[in-house]
């Protein structure tokens, strides 16, 4: 036995415990608030349990349980034969947390926890905080969905009761092999639909050995850029373009160079003079806002410019599926036999964004890096929606219901088209819209647009401005940004014809 | 009119169709192989629909329908009055896909498509690609689970059938306004419960706001790898420890310094000595793998480091939740008074890793940042996932679980303890487990530790290496990193009985 050391007497009577609460929970949090302050300190020799029993009128069991907690958690410690004595700890930080404010058995706390922490003051500085700064993506429209939302299918008319059952009937009783850590590439079964899908539907030569399962398109998107891109590199985007996907490049670091769209899609040309880019993000099946699809000649150019360079295209078909006279084009990817292009699909625009599903169809060579890369980021997607939407395909609803959101689409846009009001002074000809699940109304001026849009938001309609698609610092002139995005197929035909009828009244006013 | 260029005759009678296949798929099929690859050049005049029709015996809608795809992708031209063409393309490379090993129809060419990509040859070779090749995940464990995987918990008894009602009673009639996307930080009802929970259960003071929902604590750790770490930066980590940390770290670019680890946790000295180091990354709780539970003293050293640094502690709290005696430990997050503790939690070893659902707890100036990290990473988790999790807990069975699984792991463990086999030769002695779900054991050497591996492998027993948690290149010896790690939640008392006699025999048959 070490010699006994110098103790101060404790007086637990200071000690106020809250009746209706948990007692023993509460004497811990004092004991150990008083470790912490230096109220009690170290080498202070606590009361027998029986003795702070009976001096704060609690029953020993409780005092027990609490000095149990706090010796597993190192605040006290035992002498055999002796007795219980507060633990040597090492000089406290002042700052570090008493309890004093933990929310414990009173709930009101909660305001206050960490209100030392002066959040201006602590800002992060490192690379990929302040990259966020400027290259974050805005807070996602919220509430149900009403036009001209952008993004979203008819997923009013998604079968529920049918993903109701198959979800009850997974789960009653899964396999319990699939339980644990899964295939980071995604599921067998799901892999191989998809692969079948691509292969007899959309033209797309591949196997499921090709297919990673991703948390949606952005997923996908984000993972070619942690392993296609290091810092400094630079990656081509489409400009306007999915600022999602240029904003995940360039959190890596990565320079994003906007590539400018003209009615053939990516202007080649423009492309061939980037230095220094292997790199290309493209929406060839309906440019992402513009809504053009990319000529057959682009896309052999784009192809020629990926083996040139030794390079890679990002395929980003995200409503490919839509297309309303004859059948969805064939992707780029379907042109490709160098293993260049990299090709991006989603099941949010056929059922709905929150499912978060999409996968890559990935040049062989690239299977094995992006596997390992999705292990790291995310280990695999959760088994219950891979195994529902395996069961989905495999029992026909998936095509049923493609069928189904391709008609709802085009009765949606044709809706618009017929009710969209003309002759509003600085809109454009509303184009033919052939694909897609949206269209982009050229305007005369940025002062107009955001005129337009206040004036829509002024009646309930959600109008997105084109110039929000355009990269910061683009040399063509603002004016020429300007103009209107809008989602047709998001809300019912009754609440378009409505919607229209209100822009009618909104901007015929505003023009008089 | 353009002049009429000189046109070769077109001979489609070389065109073979497959009568039991759709006939307008295979001639667009045809016809665009024949453009990609020369043998129908630019300019050349197609034959009127419905003289097409009558030379291979089709009906004119399917030439028509061929026709139109080939049209709308490009293939073709109409010239008014006059008659079909194949466009002028770009100079064709001879690596275009011509589709001739396309799926379509005959399904017969998954095997061949893309066998012309050596994949050899065409590694990329860039940093973060590089980076995988000596940094990645192990294959998962597959199959069902058996004594003594590492890492799952006793999901035999997770209440699927609750699980299974609470699905099908979200997808029945999920909130539209939910279906789009949602707040990357995750479900607001999710992240409060959660945040109720660890106030009142483990002593962790927080709020909903600083809760950032992930897919698994791997999603946690990488975001956290992304955003506090730039290449060339150093992170320390715990050695042994869990390598899926320290490849995520790894990936980045970042030097991962291990820092050793004693009985009582990782060795803050060591840590004070690692220059340019500001982010650490431990397992408090539990050391995984070795089990140690880290002290008071060094909780509070480790806190004082972050400070002095600038820094921040990555806490892994992974199985906290299984503590056999007293309540589950309070966080070292619950001692962070000046916002250096990222909490790491997971729902994975309570219900199961397939379900891919944890989150951060994160110092009030870093959310935000994380929730945008998490955008460009994922945009957010699959919303049935959240939302029945919430259900789970505010119905009360989350806490009603968690103490079933408690009680089932400390049963599973004292059966393992009871029927360990005694006396084998170069293997130490079995620790006292107070704790977690997994038990490492010392081995004298690294071949004894591969030939007991080996032996209970030959015995159906499935065993780690303690040798495999060490990063590569530590400078103990080698001998001193063997050992074994055994998990003993994964199946039921009476499997591992059966585990314990096989290693009983196998090892014991061994050693005479």
């Amino acid at each position: 036995m070490s010699e006994r050391p110098f103790t101060l007497p404790f007086d637990p009577t200071g000690i106020v415990l809250d009746r209706r609460q948990g007692l023993s929970r509460q004497l811990y949090q004092a004991l150990r608030m008083r470790v912490l302050d230096g109220r009690l300190s170290s080498g202070t020799r606590l009361p027998a349990s029986r003795d702070m029993a009976a001096a704060l009128s609690l029953s020993r069991n409780s005092v027990v349980r609490a000095y149990d907690q706090l010796y597993a958690e190192g605040y006290i410690e035992s002498r055999v034969g002796d007795g219980t004595y507060v633990s040597q700890l090492p000089k406290l930080s002042t700052k570090v947390s008493t309890g004093l404010s933990l929310g414990f058995s009173t709930g009101l706390s909660t305001k206050t926890a960490n209100n030392t922490v002066d959040s201006s003051s602590k800002l992060i500085h490192n690379g990929p905080c302040n990259r966020l700064e400027s290259h974050h993506l805005p807070p996602p429209k919220s509430g149900p969905p009403r036009a001209f939302r952008v993004g979203l299918p008819a997923f009013d008319l998604f079968p529920f009761d049918v993903w109701a059952k198959l979800q009850a009937g997974f789960w009653r009783n899964p396999d319990r092999a699939a339980l644990g850590y899964g295939d980071p590439a995604g599921e067998p079964q799901l892999r191989q639909l998809i692969a079948t899908y691509l292969r007899r539907s959309r033209g797309l030569s591949c196997t499921a050995e090709q297919i990673v399962i991703t948390s949606g398109a952005q997923q996908a998107i984000s993972l070619c850029a942690q392993l296609l891109l290091e810092p400094g590199e630079v990656v081509a985007v489409e400009n306007p373009g999915y600022r999602a996907a240029g904003n995940a490049f360039a959190l890596t670091g990565a320079k994003v160079q906007g590539v400018a769209v003209d009615d053939e899609g990516l202007d080649c040309a423009a492309l061939n003079a980037v230095e220094h880019c292997r790199l290309s993000y493209v929406t060839p099946s309906h440019q992402y806002p513009t809504g053009v699809t990319m000529s057959l000649a682009r896309r052999l150019q784009l192809l020629a410019w990926a083996e040139r360079k030794d390079g890679w295209i990002i395929e980003d078909d995200y409503d490919g599926e839509y297309r309303y006279s004859g059948d969805p084009l064939a992707p780029l990817a379907a042109l490709d036999r160098s293993g260049r292009v990299l090709y991006v699909g989603t099941f949010g625009k056929i059922a709905f964004p929150a499912l978060r599903l999409g996968y890559l169809v990935l040049p062989r060579q690239l299977v094995q890096v992006f596997s390992r890369c999705r292990a790291l980021a995310v280990r695999h997607s959760e088994i219950g929606t891979q195994a529902v939407m395996a069961q989905f395909m495999a029992q026909g609803h998936f095509q049923r219901h493609i069928r189904r959101m391709r008609k709802a689409a085009l009765s949606r846009r044709n809706t618009l088209v017929a009710g969209w009001p003309q002759g509003i002074s600085g809109i454009g000809p509303l184009p033919h819209v052939a694909a897609g699940l949206h269209v982009a109304v050229r305007v005369d001026s940025l002062a107009r647009e955001r005129a337009l849009i206040g004036q829509a938001e002024s009646v309930g309609v959600e109008i997105n401005g084109l110039s929000d698609f355009w990269l910061p610092g683009s040399d063509t002139p603002e004016d020429e940004h300007a103009g209107l995005v809008l989602g047709f197929a998001a809300v019912p035909e009754a609440a378009i014809e409505v919607a229209v009828r209100h822009l009618a009244e909104v901007w015929g006013h505003s023009k008089s």
